[in-house]
């Protein structure tokens, strides 16, 4: 028994098994096999070796992004003069990676609790003729407040318990007016971390010194590098028009790529910066859709005479939103070694179509056949068979 | 030397080697070799290319997302009434893909800096008997200030100097104060981009125009792709009661999962909303955890007679956090190889069991090891085989 | 014809083909080919499905994080006592994921809008010598407003209308106003999603209760579970020195860090901590960059007798970024065949390499070759063939 499983083990180790096979000297078929192993092959090194990289294992970044606007706006609204810095114009203020920069506003001042008159709405949806028409205690979803139950004569709309007097938002100021928003600038510090590589990167590379960014502005082509945007340029290469966006507000994604090889220099490895408009002005979306625009309103409370008031403002403007997609490769061996099987299995498909061409649509498909094949036992009938003697001699092989 | 070349090279073109194979006429290895086989093409054709799409490359989303809430509320505490809108009850402001729907508070109106006794604790941790247990310049880790090192008679805790008078938080409102936020209503604006195919989508698909946002109201099933979501329903679609939520507050995730497949037409990629409690109420997890409930302190800072005073919030509320999922397959090359390589490799599995299969558990195996064997030598002994003049051909052949 | 089709149809699954193989007993080759083989099965067993686990299918978490800050700072400035808590000193005030606390800060109380003169830079870049080196209605990129054309003597600086006085941030508070934010304590509350695998899990995992958590405090050794952390912990982890970056600001990254194997109970996926400094500071990034530090400017608005004003804070800080990386794996059949597959496929590598070395490096390898190929046609000449037989007996066989 022992003996037995000694043997078998050293056949196992020194007998090798290697598959038999013919050479087929057909000129057509041969090329033709030839022609598609290549063409396998051109796939395999061309394409996902050198242009897919399948000999690199891939690791997606975790980002974090500091954003800071610079720049002041000078207003003159009716003879009142007033200057508008980073600290009034930027929300949330503390550089954020979405934040949104204030174009324009309506404000209503000195609101304070109590019952006005509800807005008359552009469709006249606010209307009432008589108390009928204002359930007391109802909101209306379009409304700013609980409705008393009467109806004023004046507006032609319900009495509501609201912060009043009410803000009147029918009319959007224009121009826009903080239109010279324009020229501020935006710089923005990103760093990312390939987790599985254990790199850290800033946007701040090497050719990125402080002398430089004391002076430079963000230009596709000249200064790709600048971490400095202007907020026009953002805008109009984002695909918007710069006064229409300031008067009624609109969002801005800002896309810094990363597409870092790690097997050349870290140096390399630099971010690319995109701009594209958001929420339906896309590019595989051409129609128009519903609710363009941004705008959000925000209160600063104070207190006057006892009484608690607030300052209500309603806030058009570019909201922009940072957005990191950072991807590293680096060649590890697995993904090369799943590559190579994974092309050695297509190699496999290429000998299934060589062997259908040669034995189904050659002339001597049956002489090959009979070469390729043994058969273990005679079947019943072979008139197709040219050399019949092959049958005869199987068992005796 | 030349013409050797050349002729291994014509050799290398114009042959072509294919392997040689037994044709085993044996029913029962042939069906179960078959079965087998058809069960590997089911499973490539059937789960690796239709189920889960191994044809298609597949991207991530980036998205970004805009919010805007709607509804007032009123209240009516101890005859001081009050309205409050959305510039009232939504922190941050700005329309932020996570934000806090206030329903609760406790407001401690007139802070100054100051000293003033600690609040006794509901374990009375707090507590002193003589100045001794206040230590002077410490801070107690659930404390509200430094302590001075007095010990306060009337309330038995030590003098620490604090902005003062210290919130008492002991009690929670009950019932929440803005119980009617059930019915505030929130617009969701959600944009994603998948790079790698250059599509830009909105969740306003081609079906949500103007006219509908104006009156629609999501509900899973007979509107499930309208964008606005009653802030009651999301609460108890993800599994809270909106009275408790309202009163302790509570972390809800909103997530809008696209999973699109872009060889359709782009009018078939629609988001879906689902929604689901945050920390430690998850379906997973059904023990009770600690720091339930949601809630954070924020002060409205003034003047007031020359002192800056202060009026403290504790905010209690709901907290949404809205999740883009995206996800997007396209018909690829390279994934439709790899898929075809890796099922050949399979089925080179599957040759190899029905190989065990004829060589070991069928009885005329020695024949069917004979048919597909060939000996390069003569071995010691072969008693087990039948057709003892196989070897002695084997040179011959 | 139908009889034709059934036969070939019964042959199909009554025959099953088996490639013919030649056993080679050449111990060198035998051995070195067995190894090569052992090497591929041990690398597709150990490293694929051991160590890469390539038997599972990978999701990646969508996290949702809340925060919350504790701590409070005494400060004396000028005799001036002030007690800063929570809702001073955290920006922005309702627990978001990204947060900076105030550790130092430049005020500027009492602004209005109006002219002053311009402040002199510390590279003299805003001096002016007379009126013409004052555009009127110009704006420099590192001034505070609009030049209205004068140059003042006294200061030497161009006159611009501007919030007034100008801000003075030329000298940074040293040592930092708020050092003692060094024992402020960080709650992370992070609640994680394994969509694919429909999971939800909490950091507050089952061994911290909420008697652990109102003691313990965050150790990566001792209790690397406690989600209790201390800002000079954490700023020190991260390679920071507290007084530096309290007096200047700056940004750290607190990294989640969740990789789980579903496979095993759920108890075992628990969060790990990590820190590191952001915007240039990490381990490949060794040499100094520009734009350390951290800071924003907020204003605080309020109306005295009829005037806007406004309290403008320069706030140093430091940045906290909390990130989640979460990765989860389970067993999954087509991942599982994917990895056999392209084993396999690997498996076709090795032979290859075999008969490589079987063919071109044996000393008997046209005895081998023989063996191995049969050829169709009878070929010119064949002088290097010992067994000048094997190519007559071709046809018979």
């Amino acid at each position: 028994m022992k003996s037995q499983m000694q043997r078998s083990f050293s056949n196992f180790f020194f007998e090798y098994e290697t598959p038999r096979q013919v050479l087929v000297k057909n000129i057509k078929v041969a090329v033709a096999c030839r022609i598609i192993q290549m063409g396998v092959l051109a796939y395999i090194i061309g394409w996902v070796f050198m242009y897919e990289k399948g000999y690199q294992t891939v690791d997606n970044a975790i980002g974090s992004i500091f954003t800071k606007m610079k720049g002041v706006s000078f207003t003159n609204i009716s003879g009142k003069e007033r200057i508008w810095d980073a600290a009034d114009y930027v929300f949330p203020e503390q550089g954020d990676s979405s934040f949104v920069v204030m174009t324009n506003y309506i404000s209503t001042v000195g609101q304070k609790q109590g019952k006005c008159p509800e807005l008359p709405d552009w469709k006249d949806k606010n209307k009432c003729i008589s108390d009928a028409n204002c359930d007391e205690g109802k909101y209306k979803r379009t409304g700013n407040g609980h409705m008393t139950g009467k109806c004023i004569n004046e507006t032609s709309t319900c009495e509501i318990y609201s912060w009043c007097p009410v803000e009147d938002d029918r009319q959007i100021p224009d121009p826009p007016i903080l239109l010279t928003a324009e020229n501020y600038t935006l710089f923005i510090k990103n760093s990312i971390t390939f987790r599985q590589f254990d790199v850290v990167r800033s946007n701040l590379v090497e050719s990125v010194n402080q002398s430089y960014i004391n002076t430079c502005l963000f230009h596709p082509k000249i200064d790709p590098l600048c971490p400095i945007f202007r907020l026009g340029d953002i805008v109009e290469r984002s695909g918007f028009n710069f006064t229409e966006i300031a008067r009624v507000g609109g969002a801005i994604g800002v896309l810094i790529d990363w597409d870092c090889n790690l097997d050349l220099s870290i140096r390399h490895c630099k971010p690319k910066y995109e701009f594209y408009g958001l929420y339906g002005t896309g590019k595989n979306d051409k129609e128009e859709k519903p609710s363009l625009g941004y705008n959000f309103r925000y209160a600063k409370y104070y207190v006057e005479d006892g009484v608690e008031k607030r300052t209500l403002m309603k806030v058009f403007g570019v909201r922009i939103d940072i957005i990191v997609h950072g991807r590293a490769g680096k060649f590890d061996v697995i993904p090369t070694l799943t590559a190579i099987g994974s092309g050695v299995g297509i190699f496999g498909v290429a000998t299934v179509v060589c062997d259908l061409l040669l034995l189904y649509f050659v002339p001597k498909r049956d002489f090959y056949k009979n070469m390729k094949f043994k058969h273990t036992e005679i079947p019943e009938e072979t008139p197709t068979l040219p050399q019949s003697h092959t049958e005869k001699d199987l068992p005796k092989e």
